[in-house]
């Protein structure tokens, strides 16, 4: 199901974007990717603030926010699938040497059944350089680290290869080996009652999902902290999460070949926190 | 004017691809951009070849050669614009969830009026850190260094730093000073008669123009090197150029600021090497 921005509905198999939509041809635009689940979107508003902020990062329009929220009730009212959606936002710099109209629309899209066993198994993960270094992201802003545009190229590679190592998720670091976050996730690790992950600062995505699930810890009673984590503290920890609105909270079992400690029961307790917010 | 895989053609300015195709999607994709001249395109092996390397970089399927060379052939045996063509070739993994079935195009546009003033009077330029380092592209192949895919936003946002600070091309740098390329350009420095360009190895793109003026200018007895330049090196040269198809030889008159020795004549020189290889 895909709704325009003019407020009209559009069929997803057909064509409709240019071939010199700056989108395609550069990477050059957003997007956010939106969970819903029996109709209600999770965290509307802290997704289309970041997709706001993205496109701040990347000197585009501001994104209008009563268009997408349109698009965003097109689609769910109109759509047939499962009880959940995976909602994509997406928002280009529109056709080169246009008159610098905007491309975006809203895509709904069922969720990977590969995701699904994943929220439910966990997955094994492994850690790859992201070859960024603390301090670059602010004296460094045309790098657009932590813009969620659709320059993704190397996110997916990461993915791939991940894939070559026997893994099906990556936990990027820094050359010095701090962790970041996944390639579509937010990295959380959890000691006692304490949830950390790593500072936004970094270079890294701030995530809705993992703001969420603070909130809702923070409400009962677990600390948090947003700072950095050394790789090896993963090995320590008693769970390892990549968090995203598609994904929820999924469990990291098997960091770089070697098992961690059992986290299921604690993945329960944090799904619990996480739904009790909607 | 563009031209499609199978053979056909079609009008640009109508929608040909899905919202969900990962080239717009994810930046997941690979393009080259090759210069025709009274139809004749420039250097297009090359070119045909850089676009199945970076496909291999990026897991992409093997383009198609002989349907890219017809496509060519049909944008060009249709133009009905200026001598000169932009002729973009575009290679994408398809639709998501697909059957893998890549989206593959050739489109022939006008050459930017601005990039066709710069030919003749030069251009100031800033460097900017692209904080990568020596050792990274070979130790962290998924950052596609050196990969001409579709995630060019950082190379775009590079672009409109360098016009906030009043120039309008970048020399990306390491962070510890070494000359890396342009966004869209390979750099080439002139000490005497000796053409220097920084290693591919560093993570850039390796040059087709700059291949065709180093051929050339072998052949005519100049010195050619592929070495690491530091940038301070820049500013004691004869001179300084940004090379790619479109702009061909584009002399820096002006780096951070600061004026380059005059290079003018030089200038005029390479642009004869380059032209007596068409």
């Amino acid at each position: 199901m895909l709704a325009l921005l003019d407020g009209t509905l559009a069929d997803p198999d057909a064509p409709l974007v240019r071939v010199d939509d700056l989108g395609l041809l550069r990477g050059d635009g957003v997007f956010e990717t939106i969970l819903v689940v029996d109709g209600k979107p999770r965290e509307l508003d802290p997704h289309l603030d970041r997709l706001a902020r993205s496109a701040a990062m990347m000197d585009l329009p501001e994104p209008d926010r009563a268009a997408f929220e349109r698009a965003v009730s097109l689609v769910l009212d109109n759509w047939t699938g499962g009880r959940e959606v995976a909602l994509k936002l997406v928002f280009t710099r529109g056709v080169e040497g246009g008159d610098g109209t905007p491309t975006g629309f809203a895509l709904g899209m069922d969720i990977p059944a590969k995701v699904i066993g994943q929220r439910a198994d966990g997955l094994a993960a492994v850690t790859l350089d992201r070859g960024i270094e603390p301090g670059l992201a602010e004296r460094a802003p045309w790098l657009l680290l932590g813009a969620k545009s659709l320059s993704y190229a190397v996110n997916m590679a990461a993915l791939r290869e991940a894939e070559r190592r026997g893994a099906s998720e990556v936990v990027f670091t820094t050359s010095s080996g701090s962790v970041l976050e996944g390639p579509t996730s937010t990295l959380i690790m959890v000691r006692g009652r304490t949830l950390t992950t790593p500072p936004s600062t970094l270079g890294i995505l701030p995530g809705t999902t993992q703001a969420a699930l603070f909130r809702a810890a923070t409400r009962e009673g677990w600390a948090v902290r947003v700072e950095p984590i050394a790789v090896d503290d993963l090995y320590e920890a008693d769970g390892v999460f990549l968090v995203s609105s598609v994904r929820k909270i999924t469990r990291v079992h098997t960091l770089d070949g070697k098992s961690l400690p059992d986290s299921t029961e604690l993945h329960e307790e944090l799904v619990d926190l996480y739904e009790s917010e909607y």
